[in-house]
């Protein structure tokens, strides 16, 4: 039976072009970068292609880009390197696990509400900066209800107060355009597999003249800015990736197909009687989608679904290994025990979407049937 | 040209079996192993398989198995796991500089030095032990030199005194056997590129009933050990390589095959005069060599060695984009300015070991002519 997968805001499948790169390299750069003998060298190089390519699509200096082990590591190196400015940070209550449980081990923090929406409001945001304030973070889209935030605004107001700012990418970034130089923050983290990039890779761009220290200490790696060596067959395929989603077109048309598949979904899903979709009407990702469905548990929805193929997320995309209240709804002011999140990717097709429309109006109506 | 890289303990290429298991597997798991459709549970057993076979190669329980990054991050987990404990730390002269500079990051720290063969005294190690200590590191061989340390008897003093230990093994892992069970040590760092394994991945291993507060944070990945999603093909692969080498015989078999071809190394080299062999005479690693030449700039001969196709390394092993002298070398009270880094791996064939034999003599001699 063939499976449908929608669930790519957990993780999407590598994209042929970043796998078949990251192949040929696993093959071919055998050498540690760091060494001036010929292997060393050649690896050197595809690293610093891999960072072109990487810049290119997020409009950053290569030097920008320092390689982490993903989107976790990148949010610990922005929250562990601005914490030598202060005792202080700030963040929205519907930020990503790794940024409120880095941001509050880091010492002091103010959380700030959201609306209905999940929007945050930027007055308030900035409003909450003091004068020990070291680092003010900022998801661009959520990753639970896919609202986009209004980050221009509020980096533009931090860098004005002179205060760090992160701005957590890591579910945006290969979905929407994003320009870092023009962004101008300070941080902004990415991960890898979440548009079909390797597992295991993702970067923090650091603006240029920003100085922190690094999180992880030992060589002089990414110029001194993350000690360990560079995994480099990751890093090509990262590139490979990046490099296939600069070219003309490319992003655009898949944000289209994967906004109109959405669309299609949610249409179909309302169209359930106790079924509501979450987050902001317009500014929004592409690609993901959260249902509310009144009365029943998400999980079973989930495992149903799973056994007629459909695969699809429920309760808090945070937690690993658990099926917690999402803090997002919760920040929201929604039901947080039952939620459904769908997410399309790169390898996503008309008939995944078919079949989740045909098959979620039968999984509802017979658990509801079971458990009226 | 054949080339005859002999750089394996900077980084060896991966074995066949750990790339057929990792190019399968970016095929094939898919999905998030924090969910519970079919996708994220498949590639769930995958990793808890890779787990046992790492286990399995180390003595260690699945369990006591926490995937990251590398040795890099393994080692600043460690620091940072402990450093909660007490603010001073106790090293060796001769840690790879991970070890060094996290833990003088961490607190206050005892340095020891080591004697003319990069040997620590145990005595000494554990006699800087104070009050306040929470951290005790030894390095189980050295990266440099190849001197491999009385980890036993400094592991059981430590654990007598209820001081953690941490052992860095990535020098040592898939070349000589370790049973982390029967060693007792608190923590141990395993980088999997070192033995052939995919580079980005390595673990920490955790003594059962040791509790330590994570270095990332976010999602409840690796039991709220290591947050960020599961580099699932690198752990499959270094899964692969640990399950390989633990096949009867196999890492006794390389061992042999690699004490061989350094004592053939070596003797070939300490036959030309003015070069001389460091590290313990018979407490070493069985897979490197480091050679002091006299009168020559060791980046010379690794340039002349590189253009007649031979790879080996010089200078200081640990720092990357840079050539400084060795700390350990000067620890030992040696040269550090002149040293030549010479080692195999599971890929080295004879005819690697003759090429750098053959080429060795012709190298010294042209450089000592032009700058006799």
């Amino acid at each position: 039976m063939a499976r449908h997968y929608l669930d790519h805001a957990s993780t999407s499948p590598i994209r042929p072009v970043a796998l078949d790169a990251m192949v040929a390299a696993l093959d071919r750069y055998t050498g540690d970068p760091g060494r001036i003998h010929q292997e060393g060298m050649a690896t050197r190089a595809a690293i610093e292609d891999a960072r072109e390519s990487v810049g290119g699509l997020f409009g950053a200096r290569p030097r920008e880009v320092v390689f982490t082990s993903g989107a976790t590591e990148s949010i610990a190196m922005a929250v562990w390197g601005a914490g030598e400015r202060g005792p202080h940070q700030v963040f929205a209550a519907i930020e990503h696990s790794a940024v409120r449980r880095s941001a509050e081990r880091a010492g002091r923090v103010t959380v700030v509400g959201v609306d209905a929406d999940a929007r945050v409001d930027p007055g308030e945001l900035v409003a909450a900066i003091g004068p020990d304030t070291a680092l003010v973070h900022l998801q661009w889209a959520n990753h639970e209800v896919g609202t986009v935030q209004p980050v221009h605004e509020v980096v533009a107001a931090c860098r004005a107060r002179g205060v760090l700012v992160h701005v957590d990418a890591a579910q945006i970034a290969g979905r929407l355009p994003i320009d870092f130089g023009a962004l101008g923050a300070d941080f902004l983290s990415i991960s890898a597999h979440k548009f079909g990039g390797p597992q295991g890779v993702g970067a923090l761009l650091v603006r240029r003249g920003v100085r922190v220290r690094p999180l992880l200490l030992g060589g002089e790696q990414e110029r001194a800015r993350r000690a360990g060596l560079e995994n480099t067959p990751a890093i090509v395929g990262f590139g490979a990736a990046c490099a296939a989603l600069s070219l003309p077109g490319t992003l655009a048309t898949e944000a289209t197909e994967a906004r109109g598949r959405i669309e299609r979904i949610a249409s179909a899903a309302i169209a359930i009687e106790g079924v509501r979709r979450y987050g902001h009407p317009r500014e929004r990702a592409p690609h993901l989608l959260c249902l509310g469905i009144d009365g029943i548990e998400p999980q079973a929805v989930l495992l149903d679904l799973d056994r007629r193929n459909v695969a699809v997320h429920s309760g808090s995309a945070c937690a690993s290994e658990g099926l917690e209240p999402s803090p997002v709804l919760e920040a929201m002011g929604a039901d947080a025990h039952r939620s459904l999140r769908v997410s399309v990717g790169w390898s996503t097709t008309d008939a995944d979407v078919d079949a989740f429309v045909h098959t979620l109006p039968q999984v509802i109506g017979r658990l509801r049937a079971y458990h009226p």
